[in-house]
């Protein structure tokens, strides 16, 4: 057991969110205090209030930390290779989201439901929007889709067909799905 | 005022609806009774009982009486039309739930929650995907749309944008919104 003191940064805030996921999953958002993770971290609540203003925050933080990293624009040289890469992330990240400590939040209250929505549309939604967007603007340069198809309509369609099949029909999001919205909507959405 | 005895079985069901959703923007769903319900109806508890089973069930018919019909099977000749049709309908329905009794319903408990969820699955996800399906398979046999157009994933697409739409970016649903949908998504995918 190495006391608190002797933790790098890096160690110390991976112990701090296991804390946060652990104290979730133990009494769920609403009794989830700054003391107890300081406690199951084995830290001072001092530290803690150091870098998070509210436990909101701190929770905010801890759900980025275990999502996948939102891909830096993939630049495969060809549309679907980008489109495949990029909807993967998205897949990724709803699975993620599945995991125990999304669903308690989710499911307890109104303001553990805005901080999951926040942190999957800055981390998500957003960004995989723009990235999809960009990787048709190439492609239309390169001539490999119809000029017209580069536009923020289309580039939204795959994940959100991805997102409507995880929420509406809650349907398996393995690779061969992602695979299938890309050649079986995506691609022939855009082919010239 | 006319007392209950004289009303017929519609104007009855139309007052115990309207009692509903006043009840329901009143006391809210955990509160809402069987009783509440008949008083405010000018009725007998009895007389709801003898048709619905439980609160759940009477809120269910209600919710279901307030939102739009599914379209039965537009057949308008083009798929540009039928589209138009259905997509229209999810469009309305999408409105409809965002009315005071649903944001309540939505907002207030898990239980509230999952007869919204039925409810629109029932009355909107699964017909629409299953109309747009059909529309397909006629434009496939008319020579309209490529062949290998005529696919379940597909026939989800239009639906999937303009439900994603609507939760994740809070855009406007309006006519132009959903011809754009048509007209640079579904089109373009579908076309030969």
């Amino acid at each position: 057991m190495t006391p608190a003191t002797r933790r790098r940064g890096g160690d110390l805030e991976s112990a701090i969110f296991d804390a946060v996921f652990a104290q979730l999953e133990a009494v769920g958002y609403a009794k989830l205090t700054m003391e107890g993770v300081a406690t199951a971290a084995r830290t001072g609540k001092a530290a803690l209030y150091r870098r998070w203003k509210s436990k909101d925050e701190l929770i905010s933080d801890a759900l980025k930390h275990v999502l996948p990293e939102t891909p830096t624009a993939p630049d495969t040289g060809t549309v679907r290779e980008d489109l495949l890469a990029i909807l993967g992330c998205t897949r990724d990240t709803l699975v993620a989201c599945r995991g125990a400590a999304f669903k308690v939040l989710k499911e307890e209250t109104e303001a553990g439901k805005g901080i999951v929505h926040e942190v999957v549309r800055d981390r998500l939604s957003q960004p995989v929007r723009d990235l999809v967007y960009d990787a048709l603007l190439r492609a239309a340069e390169r001539g490999e889709i119809r000029p017209g198809a580069a536009t923020r309509q289309v580039a939204n369609v795959g994940q959100a067909v991805i997102v409507y099949h995880n929420l509406v029909e809650g349907g398996p999001l393995d690779d061969d799905y992602v695979r299938s919205v890309v050649d079986e909507v995506m691609m022939p959405l855009v082919r010239p």
